[in-house]
C-alpha cells in the first residue's frame, strides 16, 4: 500500500502536468469544513482515540455496510445496539474482520480514505488482511496513544481553519461554547442547526419534541405562534454560539405556501396524530418555507440534502438504529417541489440556498438551471454516494458547462470519520485540478484562470457562499 | 484569450492526431442550420448591429441570466421591460457590466461561444474585465459600422447555406419572401410553423389566437373543423414560403387519440375556458396527433422540444416576459406518452420526427431505442442546456452504440444569437471528430468510416432528415 | 475490416500498457454464461447451421430493428411472421440487403460483435457491402457445412463451461436432459425457470397457462394453494435438470406482501378475468415474494430483468410477434418496490438477488447502495441497451465507488445470437481491463489487487453469485 504523489490525477501526461501544477497551489490552503458529523465534544473533551475500531470501523456507516454486505452481521463489526447491551466483541476481532475485508474496498472511496489515513497517519504500508491484522492493531493503538494523535492535535496538523457540526436545535451546544472559551484552542468550531425531527409531524417522537422545544423556549402553550417562535429563538441561540448554516433533510424537496390559520390548524392535527402522510408533507413542506423565511431574517444559510429513503432495513433498524448503512438514494425532483420557497425568497440577495443530491441526474438536469439563475441557489458538492473520484468528475462535467464554477458551495465533506476529512479534502482538491486540468489541455481555459479558479473552489467560494 | 487550434480536441497525442485530421475534413463545410431564432428581417433589412450589448448580451438569456444569479438585475443588463418602458441602461454600461462578470463564464458553453467570437470576428485577444471594456467596446463598436459587419455580410462569411427561423403560424412572412425575392442575396432562409400557442388551450390568450386563426383563414365561426381547417392552411402557408418543419414545445411529449366529436367539445369547452389542467393536455396531445397527420400530408418535419419548465421565476417573468433565463429542465418520459402518435404514425416512410430533450437520462433508455427501431423517428441533437462540450459527448457515447450514427438529425444550434452560429456548428463538428477519433484509436471504427461519418453528420443527415 | 489486438483498451499509452497485461490474464479463461436465450436444442441436435441469415442476422432483433428503422420491412428480413406463412425472401437476399446495410452498424455493440465474428469465425475482412455480398454469403455458407461449425464443435472452441437457456416453466428440458446423458458432450448446458407468463394476471393467455400447469401437475383444481405447488413442483424439476437461476422480467419491480387468503381471491378473479390492472400488479407483485420464498427453500437464484415496455408497436407485433426489436426501456425504481422482498428475505444468506437495469440512472442511485448493504443482493451486469462498450465503463464507474468489485455477479450475455458469445465476453473482459488500468494508473488501486479482480470478475464471482 503506497500513496502515488500523482494519485487521482489523469495519466495522459500533458494533462497529469497542468493537474499537478494547479493541485500544487491548492494542496496546502486550510480546510474549511462547512458541513458534517464530527461531534464537538471530541474537541472539547481531547481525549485519546480508544482504539482503531472505535476509530475507523465501528461508526463508519460507509465502512460497515460493505462488510454487511458480504454477510458479517453487524454486530461483529462493533455497531452498538439500540438496547444498549453491552457490546461483546473486542476491539481486536472487529479490526481483523475488517483486515480480512479489505479487498472489498478496492475501488471504493472509502478504500481509498482508509488507505490514505493509514498510510500518511500511521505510516503503514502493508495491505489489511488476516495475518497482519493484529500487528497493525498495535501499531495503531500504540499511535493513538501519543500526544499528537488527540483529536485537537490531529486538528491542527489537518490544518482545518473551521469545521462545523450537525446539532439537534434543543442541544445547549456547551462543547462549542467550551471550544469557544479556551484560549489554547484557535480552530473554528461551529455548530449547524438541523431540525427535520422538529419539522416532519410524522418522525417518531414529533410531538414530544415539540413540547420539549415550546417548555425550554417558554413559549407556553404549544400553540403554533409559540412553536414558531421557538424554532427562531433556537436559530437566534445557534447563531449566538457562531453557526452560520441551517441544514434540512426531507425525502423531496417539497415546498409549500400556506395560510397561517390552514397552518396552524394542520399543526394541531399533528400534535393530535391526525395527520395523514399528505397532510404532514404539506405542513413539513410548508415549514420548509418558514425556515427559509427565519433565514432571510437570522442569516443562516440553508442547506438541502433531499432524496434518500433512510432506514430501509426496518429490522435492523430496529436493532441497530439510524445511519447504519442502509439508507437509499431516490429519484429526486427540484424544480416543481422548489418552486414556491424559490417565488419567495429565491431572488433574495441575503438568502443563500444550497442543493445537494444524491441522484446525479438532477445536477445538469435542474440543479445548475436553478443555480445559474437564481442569485441564491448554490450548488453543493457531490455528497455521500457521490463524494468519490469518478462522481466527482461527472458532477463537474454535469455543472460546470451550464453554470460555470462560480455558482458552486466548495467542497463539503460531510463525514462522522474525523480521520478521513483530510483525505477527503485532498480527493477534491486533486479532482478539482485535475477537471479544470483537462479544460486547459484541450483549449477551454487559460491556465492562468484555472490557476485562480482552483484557489477560488477551495477558499473562496466556501466562504462567501457559508458567510464565513 | 487565445484560440488553440485544437481546442476541443483530446489531449491525448494519438487520439488529437486522428480527430484533427478528421476536423479537417468538416471544418470548411456549409453551415446547414435547420432549427433556430433568428429573426428573419435581420437580414432582410441587413441594417447595422446598433453596439455590443445588443449584438452580444441584452437578448441573449444563456448569458443574462449567469450574471443576474451572480446578483445583477436584468434590468442592469438592458433585458427590455414588458412595460416597454424606456431602457435607462446605456450599452456601454451593459458591457461594462458583463466584462465585470466575465469569469464567470469560465467554462460554459456560453463562454466559450462568446470568446470564439470575439477574437474570430473582432480581433479582440484580451480577456474582457472593468479595465477593458471600454476599449473593447470601442473596438466592436467600430467594427460593426463597417459593411462587412453587416447581417448578410456575416451570413457568406459564416458560410450558411440554409437558415431556419421559427415563426408564429400568423406570422405573414414578408421577411422571409422579401429575401426570397431579392436577387442580391444567395442565403436560404426559410420559416419553421410553430404553432404551440394555438394548440395547448390553458396558454394565455389561446381563445383569442384561435379567434385570428379562424378570422385569417376566413374558416367563419371557430369550430373544431375550421380549426383544424385554418392550421392546415396556415401549414401550407409555410409550405409554400420554403419551410420544411413544424416545430412543437410541450412540458410532457403526450399524444393523445380522440374521437373527433370528443376532441370538437374539449375544444368548444377550452373556448369557454371550462376545461382542468388534465383536460387541456388530453386535448394538446390529441392536436399533436393532428399535427403529426398534417405532416404526412404536407411533408413538414415534426420536431419535439419536451420537457422543459418555462419561466419559472413569475416574478421575473411578469417585469420581462419569456426567454429570460429560468427555464428549468424537468424529468422527461417518451415512451408511453408517444406510444399513440407512433402506433399511428411511427411506421409512415414519409413522417420525420425528431426528438429532443434537456433530460439526457433519456438518451440511452429511451430516445436511441425508439430511434433504433421506428423509421420516423430521429435523435434531435443535445438541446439547450446540453449544446456544450462535454454534454455532446456524453450525448455521443450514450446514443451511438445503441442506434448507431444514422439515426441522428444532425447538429442544430437553436439560437437566437446570430454572431455565435458558427462557434457552434465548429464546437459540433470538433466534438464529434473527437469522439470518431477515440473510436478509431480504440480499435472500434476505421478511419476511412470515421472520415465518411464525419461529412455524413454535418452534410448529409441534416439534408435528409429535414427534408433540405 | 480487421481486429485490432488492442481493441477496447484505452488509447493513452500507459493505461493501455497495464489494460492489456491485465487483459492476457483473463483472455484465455472458460466462459460462464449464467443466462442467456440460446435454444438447448441447437446443441442437442447439433445440425449444421442453415445460412447466414438464419446464423446472424433473422433471429437477432439487435440487427432487424436498426435496419428496420432505415426503412426496410421485416418480412424483407426474413423475420418469420406469426401466421406461420412461408418466408418468401431467400437466405441470400437477406443477407444482401444486410450488406447493403452494414454501415448503419458503425460504433455499435452489434456492429462491434458481428466484425468480431466474421473475422475471427470466417476470415472475412472485407466490410460487407452490395458488390460482396454474394462472395460473403457464400465463403459463411461453404464454412457452415464443414464439421467445425456445427454447434457442438464451436461450443468447444469458445471454451464455454456453462451455458445457461431460459426457458418455460413446462419445458420439459428434453434437450437439456439428453445433453447431460450424452457422454460425447462435456459442456454444461443448464435450463433457467422463467414464469413471468404464469404470474402477470393480464398477460395473454394467463389463465390456460395456469390450467396446464395444474393440470401437468396433478394439483387437481386451480386453486391458489395448488398453483403455488405445481410452480414449486416445476421449480424442483428445473433444479433436478441442472437449473441455478430463476429469472423474473416486470415492467416495474414491485414487491408486495399479501396475506394468503387475499391473494386467494386475486388469484380467482384474475382467472375470472375480473382483475384491474392494479390489482394484477398487486397480485404479480406479491407472487415476487412467493418466488422469493420458493428461491430460498430450493436455492434458486433469482435474477430481475425489469424496466421494459414490451412490444411497443402493437402492429409489428400482432405480425411478428415478440423480441423483434420494438422494446424500449422505461424510468425504474427499485427502492420502494422492492422493499417488501427485502424485508422479508434481503438478510438471508441462501438467498442470491441479481439486480439487471436498462435505466442506466439506478446503477448509481439505487443498485449499488442496495448491493453495498443487502447480503442477498447482487450487480447485474450491463443488459441489453447497455452491454456495449461505454455503457460498459459507465456502468463500472457508477457502481463500483460505493459497492467496490465484489458485490457483481460477472458478466452475461444474455443472448441468442449464438456465434456472439464469445465476441461479448471478450468485450467484458477487455472493457474491466481497461476500467481497472485506468485506476491502477490513477494510484487508485495496486496492479497486483488489479491482477485478482480482473480473474475474479471473470471466474470468482459469477461462479459463487450463480452458486456454480
Amino acid at each position: 500500500m503506497r500513496l502515488d504523489p500523482d494519485r487521482l490525477l489523469p495519466s495522459d501526461p500533458a494533462t497529469r502536468a497542468v493537474a499537478r501544477r494547479l493541485y500544487e497551489r491548492v494542496a496546502g490552503l486550510a480546510i474549511i469544513s462547512p458541513h458534517g458529523h464530527v461531534d464537538a465534544a471530541l474537541l472539547a473533551d481531547n481525549e485519546p482515540f480508544s482504539d482503531p475500531a472505535e476509530l475507523l470501523i465501528r461508526r463508519d456507516h460507509y465502512v460497515t455496510r460493505l462488510i454487511h454486505a458480504a454477510g458479517v452481521p453487524l454486530e461483529r463489526l462493533g455497531v452498538p445496539e439500540r438496547t444498549g447491551d453491552a457490546i461483546t466483541v473486542s476491539p481486536r476481532e472487529v479490526w481483523r474482520t475488517f483486515c480480512e475485508h479489505w479487498h472489498l474496498f478496492a475501488g471504493t472511496a472509502s478504500g481509498y480514505w482508509l488507505a490514505s489515513g493509514l498510510v500518511e497517519l500511521f505510516g503503514i504500508e502493508l495491505d489489511p488482511c488476516a495475518e497482519n491484522s493484529d500487528q497493525l492493531f498495535d501499531a495503531i493503538q500504540e499511535a493513538l496513544a501519543s500526544p499528537e494523535f488527540r483529536p485537537r492535535a490531529l486538528f491542527e496538523r489537518f490544518a482545518i481553519e473551521v469545521l462545523a457540526t450537525t446539532d439537534d436545535p434543543l442541544d445547549d451546544l456547551a462543547a462549542h461554547a467550551a471550544l469557544a472559551a479556551d484560549p489554547s484552542f484557535a480552530g473554528r468550531v461551529i455548530p449547524t442547526f438541523r431540525p427535520d425531527a422538529y419539522l416532519h409531524p410524522l418522525a417518531p417522537g414529533w410531538a414530544d419534541r415539540v413540547a420539549r422545544l415550546a417548555q425550554r423556549c417558554g413559549s407556553g402553550a404549544s400553540s403554533y405562534r409559540g412553536y414558531l417562535d421557538a424554532l427562531a429563538e433556537r436559530r437566534r441561540y445557534f447563531v449566538a454560539h457562531g453557526a452560520v448554516c441551517a441544514d434540512h433533510a426531507m425525502v423531496q424537496p417539497l415546498s409549500v405556501e400556506l395560510a397561517e390559520p390552514d397552518a396552524a390548524a394542520l399543526f394541531a392535527r399533528g400534535l393530535a396524530g391526525e395527520l395523514s402522510a399528505a397532510e404532514a408533507a404539506v405542513f413539513s413542506g410548508h415549514m420548509l418555507i418558514e425556515m427559509a423565511r427565519m433565514s432571510v431574517e437570522d442569516g443562516l444559510v440553508m442547506t438541502l440534502h433531499p432524496g434518500v429513503y433512510r432506514n430501509h432495513s426496518s429490522d435492523t433498524f430496529a436493532r441497530f438504529g439510524p445511519d447504519t448503512g442502509h439508507d437509499i438514494p431516490l429519484a429526486t425532483s427540484f424544480v416543481e417541489g422548489l418552486r414556491p420557497l424559490l417565488e419567495r425568497y429565491g431572488e433574495n440577495p441575503d438568502f443563500h440556498l444550497v442543493l445537494f443530491t444524491v441522484d446525479e441526474t438532477t445536477f445538469s438536469r435542474e440543479i445548475a438551471p436553478l443555480a445559474g439563475f437564481y442569485p441564491s441557489v448554490y450548488i453543493g458538492a457531490p455528497w455521500w454516494f457521490l463524494d468519490a473520484p469518478d462522481a466527482i468528475l461527472r458532477f463537474r462535467a454535469a455543472v460546470t458547462e451550464t453554470a460555470g464554477f462560480y455558482r458552486g458551495a466548495g467542497f463539503v465533506d460531510d463525514t462522522r470519520a474525523f480521520l478521513s476529512i483530510p483525505a477527503r479534502h485532498d480527493t477534491s482538491r486533486r479532482l478539482d485540478s485535475a477537471f479544470l486540468a483537462r479544460l486547459v489541455c484541450e483549449g477551454r481555459l487559460e491556465l492562468e484562470a484555472a490557476e485562480r479558479i482552483a484557489v477560488d473552489l477551495v477558499d473562496t467560494l466556501p466562504r462567501k457562499v457559508f458567510k464565513l
